[in-house]
């Protein structure tokens, strides 16, 4: 269960990371999954917030609030702008263990996209699986 | 195999439970996997139809069958745009088993997306893995 | 690890194959992720090159280079559409395995999305596990 503090990526690295260290699976996958349509996951750099910033805004820019389009509104208008955030980004992500650890490549982070205005509790549900 | 109607989201959850009956995993994941480059899935919220018809509507509104530059046309004017749909949807997703249920969240339903103006008989495979 | 030659929709079909030929696992998923934040994986027509290069076309119109918006910019103007591309496409895929071979559908192939205008080496890990 993760806290949203509000519309935007938030680094769950260190999370998945800690729910890993308890388990036995050395070699195999970590699964993610977000029980929710208006939040979502992605893996992107960790360096420099401004590209956390970059991609947060173009989603903003390319699915708009004011789309006069929208009919499924009565939850306000950041709802469906969010369905649609969600469906282009990821429900589900697969990130291979190698020697008990996250194969992440050296920029990578694992980001929980909240695409409400609001913070939320969302809930990410994690599997592991052993290789061959 | 599963038959769609035409141009749409179409829900299949209660599909995949039934393949799931017939499994002995309890606990891992149940993977789908669309053998189309024209149909996609995608997880979104199922108690408002008017959800789906606004993501569907956006597609068909960012990625224009009209557009005049596309080049691969032969197929007809929303072939090229279906294989876009199905690039920014999802062409696998994995979704947590939890004492032998799909562990969807309260609104989730798994959709077949049908991005071809007519109905077609769409391939899903549906693998299961056990935990640990 | 990949030699891409610049930006576009490399497919590595065959170089998943040979990895696979190196596995035990006959019934069950083959897993591939990429361990970077400005190339991607996607499955698309592998029959006409036109589709490939307007899936790339459709990426360059949409996610422009020249937006004034960016403002992670250091690493030149292709560096944060690259991640934006990424994004939208997938960091993870997982294919089923059918008696030792990827049940691809008759016309998918593995795409390699080089996002930058130059080429880099990339690193695709491939996991492999054993259904059921």
């Amino acid at each position: 269960m993760i806290e949203t503090p509000g519309q935007g990526l938030h680094e769950i690295t260190s999370d998945v990371a800690g729910v890993l260290a308890g388990s036995d699976v050395r070699d195999g996958l970590c699964v993610l999954f977000v029980q929710h349509t208006s939040a979502s996951l992605t893996i992107q750099e960790n360096a420099d917030p401004s590209a956390r910033r970059d991609l947060e805004s173009w989603l903003g820019r390319t699915i708009r609030e004011d789309d006069p389009c929208w009919t499924h509104t009565a939850e306000g208008p950041d709802d469906m702008p969010a369905h649609v955030r969600a469906m282009v980004t990821d429900v589900s992500l697969s990130i291979p263990l190698i020697d008990g650890r996250l194969a992440l490549g050296s920029w990578q982070g694992i980001y929980l996209c909240e695409h409400r205005r609001d913070g939320h509790r969302r809930r990410v549900v994690v599997t592991f699986v052993a290789q061959g």
